[in-house]
């Protein structure tokens, strides 16, 4: 069975422990890093402390993936977000893998800084993938085999500035920013059964209460199976990474057609980018500083329950 | 003055040591990391071993930079490799940034496998630069106060898949593969007076005796101060970090101007993907199995040193 667990800050001491219902049962130990806490507890061995249990709202979020590990991303991988994103899913037919640096990461309800070079900041509500284990050579993942690579799922928010993604070709830069990946609340640890689950789920992003992202993981392009079956053949992996599996459709991003990005592809570049920055100028979507962005993913029956995020856009601090 | 310091493997030991001549002086202590290393050892209090050196030909080299730092790369910051690279240096307006994955940093000895999914497999020789300090927050980094910032200096070979590379947009999939980052050998430490030098190295980097990249990093585009002084905006860095400072022209990659490109862009994506793949097919230029890479980095007066680096082109286990 699917189990949740937070990891938190209480009376000035970092723990985990197992939350149902508001209440947290700590987990035994010190773990300082999500490979640690991963490593030490087995989905199927987890030990809890026969101690009293902690109210949630008695504690203050961590991020259950700490910032020593990877933040690796999938890009346009559902068929909507692609056509939003100016791509033809007909055509792209490769898996884009970029990363976010680790040191964007912070708990599900912190506060979002708006940089202030930054004009057009947006949301990604994404489903994150936590490994359990090293994979340092090739290996054949599949769906029967990925309860032995992934430790768990968490909800990860890919905060993106689109006037640096976008223009500067790489999206590493534009994706890092400080306060751009809030992970978590809940990392839910996955039983081999859950795993059939992970296509199941329900991704819900507002902004200031109106829907704007609303889709289901069953959209997916290319899954986890095949995904890490790629990025074994390529990189190690580490147990406790993060893989954000990527957004579906409902972001203030717009890019034109294909077609149309062939005619606009006559124009000299500065001119192109102009262009572009005009068209993010018309969408209201963009966050701007007061916006509150919540975010939650779970499946129809609640066993997998990723738990809400909630975030205030802010002004950078002078 | 500059030392020039060697991560070596002797007796089955990894040690760190000062390198002269062919000769190593062994620094006392244990350094797991890069971070740990330069954190125990600023270079004007290093402290040697009053033991008898080693000679360097009875040691196993390893990579000065280690797989926990991370990997910052600045892509297209020569001219004439912009040019190569298809953009128009009077265009590109902005300090491009992407990463490898850690694990792909091998000793400067090492072979270096071409993925059998891989045909087009290119080298970039670089200037990289090894942070001395965290940097968490917006800092303003000139060239008066680098050496506040800087710890050293290492050659870096961004070996590069460009039908990975280029096709899927990202540059992190197709420039992270296993050994497609050699460093070193020698991590050369800098002083204060030492750090103008860092604008007169020599790179150069010969396929089987044949030079096919030689510049100066007085062509670098955007400095490491410049350049520090915005990633500081963005993300953490840290102490033993690597920023890989670019590659001058050289390169086997070959793409269109601007104005071919926007010609190509009125065909289907498939079909300009099939030209580009189809230009790559007639530069003999690319590395085949057996080839042997060799590059070096150098002051003209030899006071910075970076060593010479000599990798084997190899094909991918079955």
């Amino acid at each position: 069975m699917a189990l949740h667990v937070l990891h938190f800050l209480h009376q000035g001491r970092a723990q985990w422990g197992v939350v149902a219902d508001g209440s947290i049962t700590p987990i035994p130990g010190e773990f300082e890093s999500t490979a640690a806490f991963i490593e030490a507890n087995p989905v199927d061995r987890l030990r809890i402390l026969d101690a009293p249990s902690i109210r949630e709202s008695d504690v203050q979020w961590l991020s259950p993936v700490t910032a020593n590990q990877q933040f690796i991303c999938q890009g346009a991988n559902y068929r909507q977000h692609m056509i939003e994103s100016g791509l033809d899913p007909d055509v792209k037919k490769f898996n884009m893998i970029f990363t976010k640096a680790p040191s964007c990461i912070v708990p599900a309800n912190s506060d979002v800084v708006k940089p202030k070079e930054v004009r057009f900041l947006d949301y990604e509500i994404e489903l994150g993938l936590v490994l359990k284990r090293n994979i340092t050579s090739r290996e054949t993942v599949t769906d029967e085999n990925l309860h032995e690579y992934i430790a768990g799922a968490v909800l990860v928010n890919d905060y993106s500035a689109r006037d640096i993604q976008i223009p500067q070709m790489q999206f590493y830069k534009g994706k890092s920013y400080r306060t751009f990946g809030p992970v978590g609340p809940y990392l839910c640890l996955l039983e081999q059964q859950d795993i059939p689950k992970l296509k199941e789920l329900v991704l819900t992003l507002t902004v200031n209460g109106a829907v704007r992202q609303n889709d289901t993981t069953a959209g997916l392009v290319y899954g986890p199976a095949e995904t890490l079956t790629e990025l074994s053949g390529v990189h190690d992996l580490y147990i406790g990474d993060l893989l954000a599996t990527g957004t579906p459709s409902g972001c203030a991003l717009t890019i034109p057609t294909p077609e149309k990005q062939r005619a606009a592809a006559q124009l000299p570049d500065a001119e192109k980018w102009r262009m572009f920055l005009k068209m993010q100028e018309e969408r209201p979507q963009y966050l701007q500083v007061g916006d509150v962005v919540e975010a939650f993913i779970a499946s129809d029956d609640r066993s997998i329950n990723l738990g809400v995020q909630h975030n205030v856009v802010v002004e950078e601090a002078a």
